[in-house]
């Protein structure tokens, strides 16, 4: 659908609501809204001072320090939308799994969950009893933002891959390992880690998040065949029951080409696509129902800005004209420099569909 | 082409050759061959044994220990090939790198390679003068050895991963970064490397190797543009160089799913895969005179006897009938049960071509 039929009460409601939303509703845009996987964190250092004073579970759990890092990187980037400051595993901590992040590593859990007394101990996520903090702090978030914020939490597969590895894993053995050899201990892995991810979520947008992203990271490391036996339903029903909060909803995984259209098939609002897999070639594969987010490499923020800008506009040249988020293919690099990442946000910014490829 | 067409001088010819030779020829044979990456090493317990009394280096630089533990898995499996046991950064370390392998790591360098004099520090390796251990090493394995040996070295882009990051590294970030802002630096870097990898190989084959692979394990990091533009003009012109060696030449990379006509296009001898792409699809994209390796999930060694041979089975049914090479779609996890290998060989030797699928 191009601008020019747009009908005018659609285009005037749409006009309304933020870019970010009426983007990924399918309704005419100018420009795609831009915002970055880990825009919040380590490359800011108006971040690593909040850090100075508090560690990671500190801020988690303080409101008002998980409020301020969440905006910084919307008040210097200019970005679309902000994605709430926390982890994936933060609900885990939260129904008391040993489980901590350390910083240069990931999430490393003392005791990982290989048997049913394990899983067992993965009981119901409650927010407003076990993590008080977490509405409070996307109720004050919002309150002090004029972009929507993005709610997010860990698929059952990414986090299950933590809790049986122990921590962060190259091969996922243990957990394709347990995933085959015993099929019903790993759907009931999986359905309580849905269950605590839905809890989550629904806390999040009750809050006032206007949009949730659902982090599988990892499930790149399955074939399709794997997927679709041993994942693909427990998340489906996942994002079905995820439809009743009423905003969009967004995949992410890394390394996923292979398994596009099996995500697809759940209906996801978007699929957010790491480099790997060219933007022409996912809206060609995949039904137009479903938007896409992505896909700069992450690498080109640590490139001189005539790379940078060179590989922003090719994305944006491939970019579809409808339902479709610039972002990075993965999270922004610790080691970035935050002035890179204001320069694509401005290059986005600037944007207008229509353009065509510029040199 | 099916058994029956095959012309007796040719099936008369091949049957004098070794098994694995005959399937990477496109020869007819009963059966596929089989071997294990990282078949020798962590995983057995003779090897461990060796390790009580030698360090990684001390092994690399005898030949008498490193023909003993080449040949550990081939007299405990029974596989129908021997990989030199060796590492991929070894001929850096030989022309004096400071690189280090360190267990449950990888490997390490202490000042990584991202300046143009960085560069010129890698100069050419003369395995005679550099490295004699290694020519003596193949000599000493070949001369106890009944089935082939395969020589081995790092592709351009994966061991440049580990010269530029200074060590492993997940996103790829500084390689990736260099590729893209000095081109000509990366090619010349690119290309000191696969003169080392050549230098090495072609030692390797004159001292009694007589298949070779060539590991970019990192390589599915990049997009399909970033592999033609910047990797694969070098790493075709070095398979064309390896093809005076008149040995089989196989690539082994994972995730590379997204890559495999690029890679074919240089025409290599066989390609690994990774357990994301199955057979059938490789063999459907791909010409019929590049072959296949692969593809068992290594995770099924860490697996019950029953999961693991249905798994065995559902590769073997799936194999076609030429130019095939069992093997795992990756290294032997370090903590397999030796027993989960051996078992994995017994059924791939008592496998017949047209038995079809079991149960």
């Amino acid at each position: 659908m191009s601008m020019e039929t747009v009908e005018p009460a659609r285009s005037s409601r749409g006009g309304s609501a933020p870019l970010l939303l009426r983007a990924l509703r399918g309704e005419a845009v100018e420009r795609p809204p831009v915002w970055f996987m880990r825009q919040a964190g380590r490359s800011l250092p108006e971040y690593r001072e909040v850090r100075r004073g508090a560690s990671l579970m500190q801020i988690t759990h303080s409101p008002e320090l998980t409020a301020k890092v969440t905006l910084q990187p919307v008040e210097r980037h200019g970005v679309d939308a902000a994605i709430l400051f926390s982890d994936i595993v933060t609900p885990l901590e939260a129904i008391g799994i040993d489980i901590e992040i350390r910083p240069g590593v990931g999430p490393v859990i003392e005791s990982p969950v290989r048997s049913a007394a394990d899983v067992a101990r993965l009981r119901p996520f409650e927010p407003d009893i076990d993590a008080p903090w977490l509405g409070e702090a996307v109720r004050l978030t919002c309150a002090q933002l004029e972009v929507p914020l993005i709610g997010f939490a860990g698929a059952p597969f990414t986090i299950a891959s933590y809790l049986v590895e122990g921590g962060p894993s190259k091969s996922m053995g243990r957990t394709k390992a347990l995933m085959r050899s015993d099929p019903g201990l790993w759907r009931d892995l999986l359905s309580r880690l849905a269950d605590i991810a839905v809890s989550s979520l629904t806390a999040q947008v009750a809050a006032g998040a206007s949009a949730v992203q659902v982090f599988d990271s990892w499930v790149g490391a399955l074939s399709l065949r794997d997927y679709e036996d041993s994942v693909l339903p427990v998340v489906a029903e996942m994002f079905a029951r995820l439809r009743r909060l009423e905003v969009p909803r967004v995949h992410f995984g890394l390394g996923t080409g292979h398994l596009l259209d099996a995500i697809a098939s759940y209906e996801p609002d978007a699929i957010g696509l790491d480099w790997r897999t060219p933007l022409a070639d996912a809206r060609r594969r995949l039904p137009a129902t479903v938007g896409l987010q992505g896909n700069l490499d992450p690498a080109v923020c640590l490139c001189p800005a005539a790379v940078l800008e060179a590989e922003t506009r090719r994305v944006l040249a491939e970019a579809p004209r409808e339902r479709y988020v610039f972002n990075l293919g993965h999270g922004v690099p610790p080691d970035a420099d935050p002035a890179s990442i204001t320069h694509i946000a401005e290059l986005v910014r600037a944007y207008r569909y229509g353009e065509g490829a510029r040199a």
